[in-house]
């Protein structure tokens, strides 16, 4: 079901009921980008990995929204889905403009999958994070509340008085001549209707209402409606009050969704699902937290039960028989023995169907991705002799594969998952060295240089240095002792590499971040050293003195300075 | 006529001969956001202005370009459009991926007036300055130069070992059956890729040749082709080279139409076209100056005459019977008594008729905008009796407009333009002063404050200080003396404002910019510093050690401190 702002407000409930009666939650999402800044290293730990994601989940935006929800039909006994696909744009009526950053490769990429831009900025639900709405909210409170009061007046500058007498002796022919009840104020601009308003609303205050109104197309005119009885300005007030209470709901929107899904606590499944959550999170809930563990805290409170199909997928018994698990592909894998894809359901427009086949839209991302989970629940179960069972979170099985989501650039490095719920996988970085190597060496001159030790992975980090790390582990051992006194090349153990690093960024950090009070200490240093160098000076010039009186050799009064010069200089 | 990505190759001889024939051309666009950070205050100078705009014309995207060539046709004595209205959108393909920011209002605000965003994602032409340009087709020449040689090897991991083995054997079959000339490989992700790419090409050199193909969803394959005769690979391999050079043209792209105009040094006209200018710039010629003049000079250099519709209309003798000039409303003021819009014909799809009303369509606005000038240029020669002159950029009717850019937000207070071609205005700021308020004051209590003096314009700057304009100005004399001395209330001259801010602004500037050269020459003083503490330390010691020797009170080997000692202490 595809759900855009006109139609979001009905199919909020039905989509509250899908939630509850859901075995399960499947989501997928569409962003304006991927990775802004730094990209991943393959030795990257867990937290390197969130910090390298997380200026990006802040500055794209998420555009489409797939939610999935695999509820048991008992009639059918068969799953069924509840599919919705949300086109997703905040937008600023109420002051929540948003600047956001655009990738052109990844805009590029949806464009080509057939992705509809228009549907995202024409008819996008909005959203907005909680401390957002809070702070809304209580401004619209405050507005609502003082909204009796005078506004200040603004002096009306010469050039635009003839106008508005002009347009002021019309509303008062319209108010005199009372043939029909609203008047409009056309072909103004922003600053002209400013002064209308205020004009209209001194001079006409108990005869006409002014509103400012902006048509279809955007354009904003003045409507002038004339008050017929007392009850109209008050039902004109009470009606414009409830109005801005419904857009904020409309402005909070889609957020709405996310906290439901929040607060069911349902098992969450998703494929390479690490950008999903950190979207959802920032955009919906509070922005990402700076500190890594601030984060997995925050993720596991608000999503305890999550579960990642690539991750899943890239273990036993499916690693070895999964050549790709780009969705598709492990799709495709899990359709033919020893797997297969149970049958599911759906009731008529409310979910897919597999001959749907619109990869790349998140609602149907997100169907595949069920699919592909139950056919590898289903194998699991299988191969424990439960043949029937219907997944669980709390079930032994899928145990293993709770709130750990997949690190596809680190997982060849022994770093395959962020565990949401514990502490993350560390592995050794042993058999990795820092390489500087001469400026026309290309990748095969360092596969020469490690060959003793068997293949190597490499990874450039600059024109004349690479990460590179033994394939055969055990053999780190010997590397530096064997390849540090080559010339032309510098070998570092990774750990003292990224020691080296880290100072560096921390140096440069506190070179900028602490400036003011090094300039403070500095200041304070240099009065001091000031007053030496001035003693010093007349100590000096006094010595001069003393040298030119007694015609040399010797002065005893200066007896430091005396006894460099001659020993020194004499 | 709408130009995208797929017809833009068969127009552009069109559009270079609409430039050739056209008596002025003019210009709109449409860009992803307008501001990106502070934005221009009501007393900012031009150069100012510039600097508030710079960001956003870097950070932003250009989407839609409007070109309208207004030519004359002699048989029917008018004017004819030639109008182009181009969907841009810098792609990927040739590494050229561009981050780029938008403002949620903006797009909200193009969704409203019916903007196609799928032609811009989808469809757009690409661009680039022409810094880019040159780089990349130095590095493309440079690729095809060395690409004969041998790619490095990467070592093949052991859980892909045995795919790899199963894909050769396969090609190694379909070599040996030789039944059909091409297989695809589908199902593996972009690392295996590059396994197979260079396993089956070290395998089978002479037996296939090999290439890596995106289809049409942007899903990668590996075609491996049969090689039937040696010409087949020469063939291959200098189509291959022509189909590089032909999609490095098609990334230039739009920029090669925006360099035709600039080339033309034609009369350039557009409405409100300050911003329409900077994207022009920054996105096909250069990246912006930062520094005020040296814009002034490229811009003037790359469009020499150029001309701002919104400009003119603020001028006599249209200045009082213009009450919005926003374009719309300009049009219909300017589409009845005294002034008239003249005819313009166009030919069947090459150009806009009056009927088409789509505004907000950068080629509609471009042509609207034609129209107005040819509206206000010829009522300018009807005053001077010139009835049925065209308009020529070394008319004397036009002199007055040329290369002065409207400000729209500071043309209140004296300052309408920035002159491209020479000095801008230097409005006096002396009724302009900076006022710090109490937290409960609001816009009536500075009224208030300032009513001897007239009426005001209040700008906010925080929340307890606005800068406040007088309407009568030369009251300005008597502002300070009368109302500096009341309480809870601080006044400037706007001039020594603005030195603040900028003495404050440059300082911080000179302390994160200049931390690394201060450090250093700190670190020399202090070198210094310390011998000469280091000194003094002695002297002391050895003064202290004499003291004791010669049991006080005097101790003459030491003149200073004896001295000091002698006056200050004993």
């Amino acid at each position: 079901m595809e759900v855009v702002r006109k139609n979001f407000k009905e199919a909020l409930p039905l989509i509250s009921a899908s939630i509850d009666k859901a075995d399960f939650l499947v989501i997928d999402t569409e962003f304006t980008g991927l990775i802004n800044g730094r990209d991943v290293s393959a030795f990257d730990t867990p937290e390197e990995y969130y910090y390298c994601l997380l200026k990006g989940a802040k500055d794209f935006l998420l555009i489409q929204y797939g939610l999935c929800a695999f509820y048991w039909d008992h009639n059918r006994k068969c799953y069924m889905n509840d599919t919705y696909n949300f086109y997703l744009f905040p937008r600023g009526k109420v002051g929540t403009e948003k600047m956001f950053l655009c990738q052109s490769s990844s805009l590029d990429f949806l464009g080509a999958q057939g992705f509809d831009f228009n549907k995202v900025f024409k008819e996008g639900i909005s959203y907005m994070t909680e401390p957002v709405e809070t702070r809304l909210r209580e401004n619209l409170l405050e507005k609502q509340k003082t909204q009796a009061k005078e506004k200040d007046a603004i002096t009306i500058p010469d050039e635009h008085k003839t106008f508005v007498e002009d347009v002021c002796n019309q509303v008062r022919q319209f108010i005199d001549d009372n043939k029909s009840d609203e008047m409009e104020i056309e072909k103004c601009n922003s600053f002209v209707r400013l002064l209308l308003f205020q004009e209209i609303r001194a001079r006409f205050k108990d005869e006409v209402l002014i509103e400012s109104k902006i048509l279809e197309n955007k354009t904003r005119v003045l409507k002038v409606i004339r008050i017929k009885s007392e009850d109209d300005t008050k039902n004109y007030n009470a009606q414009k009050n409830e109005r801005e209470w419904e857009e904020l709901e409309e402005a909070v929107g889609f957020s709405k969704v996310a906290r439901m899904i929040s607060q069911s606590g349902k098992l969450v499944v998703g494929h390479n699902m690490l950008l999903d959550i950190l979207h959802t999170l920032n955009h919906f809930f509070q922005p990402l937290p700076l500190d890594y563990n601030s984060f997995k805290e925050f993720s596991n409170c608000m999503f305890p039960v999550l579960l990642d199909t690539k991750y899943m997928s890239s273990l036993p018994p499916f690693k070895d028989r999964v050549n790709s698990s780009v969705l598709q592909h492990l799709f495709s894998t899990l359709s033919s023995k020893p797997f297969s894809i149970p049958t599911v359901g759906s009731l008529e427009g409310r979910g897919y169907r597999r001959a749907d086949d619109k990869h790349h839209e998140a609602g149907f991302d997100a169907y595949v991705t069920g699919l592909c989970f139950l056919a590898m629940h289903g194998h699991l179960s299988r191969m424990r002799g439960e043949e029937h069972a219907r997944p669980s979170a709390t079930s032994a099985v899928l145990k293993p594969f709770l709130s750990k989501l997949f690190l596809c650039k680190t997982a060849h490095q022994d770093s395959p998952y962020m565990n949401l719920a514990g502490a993350d996988p560390t592995p050794s970085r042993d058999h990795v060295f820092h390489l500087t190597f001469p400026k026309e060496w290309q990748r095969n001159d360092i596969n020469q240089l490690f060959s003793p030790f068997g293949p190597v992975t490499v990874q450039f980090v600059e024109d004349t240095s690479a990460l590179v790390a033994l394939s055969r582990r055990e053999q780190a051992a010997g590397v530096l002792r064997a390849l540090q006194a080559r010339d032309g090349v510098a070998l570092l153990p990774y750990s003292t590499y990224k020691r080296l690093i880290h100072q560096t960024s921390s140096r440069s950090d506190a070179a900028s971040g602490d400036c003011k009070t090094v300039c403070v200490l500095n200041t304070l240093f240099m009065a001091i050293a000031f007053v030496c160098v001035a003693f010093v000076f007349l100590y000096v010039v006094l010595f001069m003195m003393e040298c030119v009186e007694t015609h040399f050799p010797r002065c005893e009064r200066f007896p430091l300075l005396d006894q460099i010069f001659q020993r020194f200089i004499l």
